[in-house]
């Protein structure tokens, strides 16, 4: 048996997954969470991942000895080989030997170790939204723009580990201030925090537009405020949805020349404007890709939702 | 035995390979080559081909039966599967079966046809500049910005044969127009070509300059003038130089950030200024990268030169 962890900076979730050749590959029999606490301590923190791990086993009726392998996504940078998360700013985690901790707990029971974003990623590929593609990019779109490289099934994880931040490479080389601390990376404008910025500006250059209205009505503006009053034929929003879906564009594009893709699979909250989005997006990307043939990168969306942390997690086995 | 056979819109050239058990993997024992007139058609152009390898066979003093492989690599999109050039503008090639049309004059004589950016990344990553890394990025900053990825030994290709265009990602959303027809590729900026125009908008600036002074002198502007200028100490041309070289990092970033290969190894015209343009470039792209433990991608020069196009067509065997 086989328990996925999504290690996050709010919760511990953690899922239990059926055997590949019973249920089908990724298949969650059931899922579990905690609240993570990090300023507790590493210490602490893994004593609940192996609680979880138990209540999980119990719970589906199954003994102690059934686990073979636990899988963890976890944020920031880790060290594979170690099991060893680098650093991860939002648990206060550095250098923290995930592996030889849980296996004071759980001895003999194989630990894996990735990052949450590659652990999604490679979930959407295997049994998500880009399943039975050759090679795939996964594109989240959040608070942040994450993403995951699977190429042939595997993740592209670079030589030091670190491959994948697809949301930090830079469209627009003078650009707006990156949280990473660079000018003009993608996710400063393809995220919903982008986008908020862009929705923001545009309130305050034209307060009397459909668009002011909403976000006054609502009383704050999130990443679906401009969506939204586009819908209702709202052109000031209309012009910030537009400019925003350039950008997410102009990144995958970039994606696309590079890497050539069998698909780009796209979540995160944006994500959840559903297959319009996609439709908005796939005339922007394809008039500026390059192909051999006509034979386009499909963009499709994700699938898994939340689960996918712990599916990728699971799927490390 | 095999031959590399580097077709380009000026000349072809070809070189026989020596057995990898032999001579070492890629070692060039001869080479030949002949003006490619692509006018003439496809027909005549491989029929200068088939020439060119009986020449090289015979004065090698082997029997036409030693040819076993012939590698081709070609501008433009290739269909790797049948030995078809796709689309090459600079030759005039569209959809010509390159396999097919030198099996008539070299029956069981096995064709192998690639991009001849992706052959000549290929020949470097394997025995060139970046040899003995894991994975390799191979950028040539001339004309234009050529690239191929190499990982693990294997060309990147992409699911459409059409990954590795480097020099067509974004990295100015609404800058200078590519000749791809794309704004703000990276291309427009990190080629010889988008230097020479920096270059240029520098003298029209200011005419008084030490660099406006140079290119008068030398009757034309080019790769070299701001370069030259800048060692001499001129203000103007080490603006110049230090903007176009923070786009050549920009790009190196995105690749780096993307993919983490081991190594980037940089070619063309540009690369000809020596270890004193990685010195330049080292810290301002080790001041954007991910990493996970301070192990960042290493910046080598090609060391292959025009012959990386032959050698890599010849490592397709």
């Amino acid at each position: 048996m086989v328990i996925g962890v999504d290690l996050g900076g709010t919760n511990i979730a953690a899922g239990l997954l059926g055997e590949p050749d019973k249920h089908g590959t990724g298949k969650l029999l059931r899922k579990a969470s905690v609240k993570t606490l990090p300023e507790r301590g590493a210490e602490a923190v893994v004593a609940d991942i192996a609680a979880l791990c138990r209540r999980l086993l119990k719970d589906e009726g199954l003994p102690a000895s059934a686990l073979t392998h636990i899988g963890i996504g976890s944020p920031g940078s880790v060290i594979r080989e170690t099991g060893t998360v680098f650093y991860a700013s939002n648990l206060g985690f550095r250098q923290v030997p995930l592996r030889a901790m849980l296996g004071t707990y759980w001895p003999g029971v194989q630990v894996l170790l990735e990052n949450d974003a590659n652990a999604a990623a490679l979930a959407e590929a295997s049994v998500g939204g880009a399943k039975d593609r050759s090679s795939c990019v996964c594109v989240t779109l959040g608070t942040g723009v994450g993403g995951g490289i699977v190429l042939s099934g595997k993740l592209l994880t670079g030589f030091n580990g670190a491959a994948g931040e697809v949301g930090h490479h830079i469209v627009e080389a003078n650009g707006h201030l990156c949280k990473c601390g660079m000018q003009g990376c993608w996710e400063a404008y393809a995220s919903a925090t982008g986008l908020v910025r862009m929705t923001r500006e545009a309130v305050e250059k034209e307060p009397g537009s459909g668009l002011s209205e909403l976000a006054r009505e609502r009383g704050a503006i999130d990443g679906r405020t401009a969506f939204d009053a586009a819908k209702s034929g709202d052109p000031a929003a209309q012009a910030v949805v537009d400019r925003y879906l350039l950008y997410v564009a102009l990144g995958l594009v970039n994606l696309i020349n590079i890497l050539q893709p069998e698909a780009i699979c796209i979540g995160g909250g944006i994500a959840n404007e559903g297959p319009s989005l996609l439709d908005a997006l796939r005339p922007l990307v394809a008039e500026r890709v390059f192909q051999t043939d006509g034979t386009g990168t499909e963009l499709v969306l994700a699938t898994l939702g939340n689960d996918a942390g712990i599916i990728g997690a699971g799927l490390l086995a």
